[in-house]
């Protein structure tokens, strides 16, 4: 009989299924509804639950008035790109970047203009030589282990990137969800903090809790979490509050920090038999090494197509991304996004052995 | 001491907070996350909660592929329009309006065309004229205690749109959220049953359950459903599971009904008083009586101004909307709507006594 063999898959950068404190939540549940009905079951505040606001705020410095919190973090891309752009307005992106940002982006007809992701954050000479053609209405960057490459930008580059932001008047939108996923190494200060004004944070509880819930921020000027109200009132009303009060049941009780420290313990050393596969079985990817987040992003030998790879891949268990998707004006071809997290040790292994006899096929 | 004048507001439709069944929606909330946490908490399907969508299919005789969970209704407008739009198209809405309906078909940049709406439904003379000068993409109505008038369209004319849609290839957008809430008389079949292939019904669980879940849904054919989840899956990713699966879990008990019962018998009386108070107080005043919902609409007496009256309502705590928000092309300036639910009975006789008062000092 022949031995039936399960998928590993690679694709979608969703969280481990052991990951959710279920019981948790289920506590913080029943708790905002006992102390809170009349707030979290009726129509209320668009920008968000209030005292979630008040604590996402004091995380960085801020009052809640400069904090929207949404249904995920994507949906408050759609609103900036609803108040801040018209159709052929400039957009930079990292190169490769997150693909969903490139299909919002899209769906407001913007021109996208991609910097290319170095192993120390986006590249600034390219990033001088596009901003010489003119200033984008704003640049869309992920400085903490980057979907997809898993790079995380230097302390020198945020710098540059503020100063340059704040010289030819463009925003900079940090996204950045998996800044507090980091399993070794310090943390790169936040360009929001070395720019409050100049700089729009977006990020969620989807990594750090779960991403069922739907909760997630921004951190902006109080004036642009002001404007997007408006847009925010007359998509969706008001937000889902029994989320929101769940997430800030769970923080106020003193549970977020210790759940981090959690989910870091729980992937460091996913991410870490993702190096091991790789330096044992594909000697001949190149790959900057991160220090956290989701991903570890492959430029695969030369010849490489991860198109195909992903077809042949499907016939024999092994689910891969398509790096085309990642890049806003073609390249990407022999581009490979590994997705790790939802994957035990044993899978990343034997996904990893599957990926590199495939390539040895090729 | 002067006495402290207490502000009665019927601004905006909001359900009474003594509406909402707390215990409950904490039980389902607990045995929701007890019984399948690892769909609640995940990413998942983008069309809402599995066992939602089939329990929501089963009251409009569908399946789950014709329906689309969303977090509320009024974003499901915003997609269509996402789908079905360009810049100038043509959308015939009711008029007046929902004032939310035309914020969003503004902001898609639509040609808005206004049928007015009698006391029997949409005046299909002025549609049939309309309609000689072109087919619209989609003709957005409210056929059940429509907002802002009340009013509920005859199964006459609701045969008569579906016929017209057919013949003139255009989507009715049948926005029916508060087909529930009626207090008296018999239901009038949907437009959605007369001809499902034409008509995208929109509801929720907003005025049968709470607002705060912020759970709505589409019925549409499963194409339709289609293609409108490619670009959910680019706004939000997956909806709020945790509130689908609350309402899931509410429904599968049993406790769907029965609720809405309870609704009913809450509301029938405070708008029964609404009717009573407007006959003593304001016989000038005509309006159309609504058989449920949650609206009366009034005209006032020529050369009335509600903007004005509402300017004057705030010094003597009367809240008021102004008419004008509700038609897509100017009037209104005599309109008035009532929104009764949040209210009691005493506070809609006093409401409306100081609106009487109000006039009178015209």
């Amino acid at each position: 009989m022949a031995e039936k063999v399960t998928t590993i898959s690679f694709e979608r950068g969703n969280p481990s299924l052991d990951s959710f404190p279920v019981a948790q939540i289920k506590e913080c549940a029943t708790a905002i509804l006992d102390s809170d009905s009349d707030t979290i079951l009726q129509y209320g505040p668009v920008a968000g639950y209030p005292p979630l606001r008040t604590i996402i705020g004091s995380w960085y410095g801020v009052g809640p008035d400069e904090v929207l919190a949404s249904n995920g973090s994507l949906q408050l891309l759609d609103f900036l790109a609803t108040l801040l752009l018209r159709p052929s307005d400039t957009v930079f992106v990292d190169e490769p970047v997150y693909d969903r940002t490139l299909t919002i982006l899209r769906r407001h007809q913007a021109n996208i203009v991609g910097v290319p992701v170095r192993e120390d954050g986006p590249d600034l000479k390219v990033l001088a030589d596009k901003l010489r053609q003119g200033a984008p209405k704003f640049f869309c960057t992920i400085p903490d282990f980057q979907n997809p490459t898993g790079v995380t930008a230097s302390l020198a580059k945020r710098e540059e990137m503020v100063h340059l932001a704040e010289k030819h008047g463009f925003w900079i939108v940090e996204d950045s969800p998996y800044r507090l996923m980091r399993y070794r190494g310090t943390d790169v200060p936040m360009m929001q903090t070395l720019n409050p004004g100049r700089v729009i944070h977006l990020s969620s509880f989807t990594k750090t809790l779960c991403p069922g819930l739907r909760v997630g921020y921004m951190v902006a000027p109080a004036n642009m979490v002001k404007a997007l109200g408006d847009i925010v009132v007359n998509t969706y009303v008001s937000p889902g509050f029994l989320a929101q009060g769940t997430a800030y049941e769970f923080c106020r009780r003193g549970w977020f920090e210790p759940n981090v420290e959690k989910l870091r313990d729980l992937y460091r050393p996913k991410l870490a038999s993702v190096a091991a596969a790789l330096c044992t079985h594909l000697p001949q990817a190149q790959w900057p090494e991160p220090d956290g987040g989701y991903f570890v992003g492959l430029a695969l030998p030369e010849g490489t197509s991860t198109a195909d790879l992903r077809e042949r891949g499907r016939k024999v268990g092994l689910g891969l991304s398509d790096g085309r998707g990642f890049f806003p004006a073609g390249g990407g071809d022999r581009f490979l996004r590994l997705a790790f997290p939802a994957l035990t040790v044993a899978e990343i292994e034997e996904g990893i052995s599957r990926l590199a006899q495939l390539l040895a096929g090729t």
